[in-house]
């Protein structure tokens, strides 16, 4: 067992919503945070609070995006890059929040950001992040996990690079997302709102317990690892897609999917199987904003993290 | 009882998909039936089949629309006005239709329209037309009922004079819409596909039945009757939305809405009740598209239709 780690503080976080314009829950998660700060004044909380909504010209007009996804856009390179007329709104946009809660990879970017997101997909409370060795981060996942019971929890990591890394959620020193579905974009479901006010709640609760000086016990946890993707069957000429994802796979994310079963149906009602040579998880099965990306679904292999104690570093 | 209503045969007809560009079903529906009759040639039909993409330029953005929602342009006021520069795409699209399918209401019109739709909402398989008393359409309705096992199906009546009737299907000398649902708008589920795709189905193998001489027997059959609808609660200034629709209400579609029962939940937490004084059905609830609209469910009452024998009339 031994002692527990001591991590700093977080003395200054991020909420964001609305990275994708069309995902509403983070979108009204923030504006109802934002509220009650109005009316309410700051609760007595030991993290200074910066609630943002990442994309308002997408929000205005409820699409992913206006020019390019965003959520691409907060690689090291596309921050850093020179802006033209002719640069996308979303790169200038991204470039602004890289002063405000950057820069990243810097001394001064916020301690920890939290962005909220949506999927079409049945996914539960998907907590994404990027890092299998950061023990704030997936402390803060297994105090959801253990905590929220309206929906799956699951830990889902991606794999790359910080410095590459093109998510909202890596400008913090510490970040993740929480991505909750099923919800169509453009809609809001309060059983999906819900589910992420909670997420969001907990997570600032267990921050506050965090240094108040609690210390959370070691644990292994089950994490879900991106191995590659796979497309729809596609008409070569047109690249219109050909079969839709099938009936026995269809809001069946996190389900181990063998070599053999059934992945896609085509319109002409043919079964396509998957030819894999081992068993993946599937997850992002047929969500909306992934046609336009050539995916019909990810794949990944499941591993178990052992994470220590930890206790917050006395300042 | 009595003798069969003779009625004529039904010898030009048309199934349309892509009105709203970003609902799937109808377009790979229609897309399926032009593949199929490319690779098979035209199967021995009774009928001469059109096959429509209604909106195609919203398809290519896989949005509802480009300028403005084009199943609000077939009223006969915007058929009729005049073209200049300003007009939006969708009212110079529909005054195509108007030239390829109608023109509506004179008798070169086809002689059935048939217009495939999508919902965000849980209405299985809706069938709206805008007449109580077209013995063709409503003798259609009960083939599709009465066969149909994968989703409920259900009649949906909208009570506007035809020239004021401002949905695609209204171009036809006899037309409905087949609105199925819950699936989001920009996704394609195989299961819902398959369900609209046998609507489409039965409502040929039951022309080409009518055109044999079939005499189809009389029945009774339950209509909902659209009454009016309600919006959202939302901030007096700003217009945005402060409750999304209440659990207890999200997914029950034509399940009895009882003056008290909950409605919405605002973001904050509390639950808003109907306010209404008779019990009614509601319908859309939480339809994607209906937020611009102000609409956040429609309201019927429900009725019931005597519908005769009928057979076709030799020519």
């Amino acid at each position: 067992m031994g002692e527990p780690v001591t991590l700093p503080g977080l003395a200054r976080v991020a909420v964001c919503g609305g990275t994708h314009g069309n995902e509403l829950s983070g979108l009204y998660v923030v504006r109802e945070m934002e509220r009650r700060r109005r009316e309410e004044g700051d609760k007595v909380r030991t993290v200074s609070l910066t609630l943002v909504v990442s994309n308002p010209r997408a929000v205005e007009v409820c699409r992913r995006y206006v020019e390019t996804d965003m959520n691409r856009c907060f690689t090291n390179a596309v921050l850093s890059s020179p802006v033209s007329d002719t640069t996308p709104y979303e790169v200038r946009r991204a470039q602004e929040l890289n002063t405000l809660l950057g820069p990243k990879c810097s001394a001064q970017a916020v301690d920890l950001l939290c962005d909220l997101h949506n999927t079409t997909s049945n996914m539960g409370l998907c907590f994404i992040c990027n890092s299998s060795t950061d023990w704030t981060i997936l402390h803060i996942y297994k105090y959801i996990q253990s905590k929220l019971t309206d929906a799956p929890v699951r830990l889902l990591l991606i794999d790359i690079p910080l410095a590459d890394s093109y998510s909202l959620d890596s400008m913090g020193k510490h970040g993740f997302s929480l991505e909750v579905g099923p919800q169509p974009h453009g809609v809001i479901r309060a059983d999906i709102f819900n589910i992420m006010k909670q997420g969001v709640d907990l997570f600032l609760e267990w921050i506050d317990q965090f240094h108040s000086g609690v210390v959370f016990e070691s644990f292994e946890v089950d994490a879900y690892v991106r191995k590659r993707s796979m497309d729809y069957p596609r008409e070569p000429e047109t690249r219109q897609i050909t079969a839709a994802v099938h009936p026995q796979l269809q809001d069946r994310d996190f389900t181990l999917l063998n070599p053999g079963n059934p992945v896609f149906l085509t319109f002409s009602g043919e079964t396509v199987r998957f030819d894999g040579e081992e068993s993946l998880y599937p997850f992002f099965i047929n969500e909306c904003a992934y046609y336009e990306k050539g995916i019909a679904f990810h794949l990944a292999e499941k591993k178990t993290l052992r994470v220590p104690s930890v206790k917050v570093k006395k300042s």
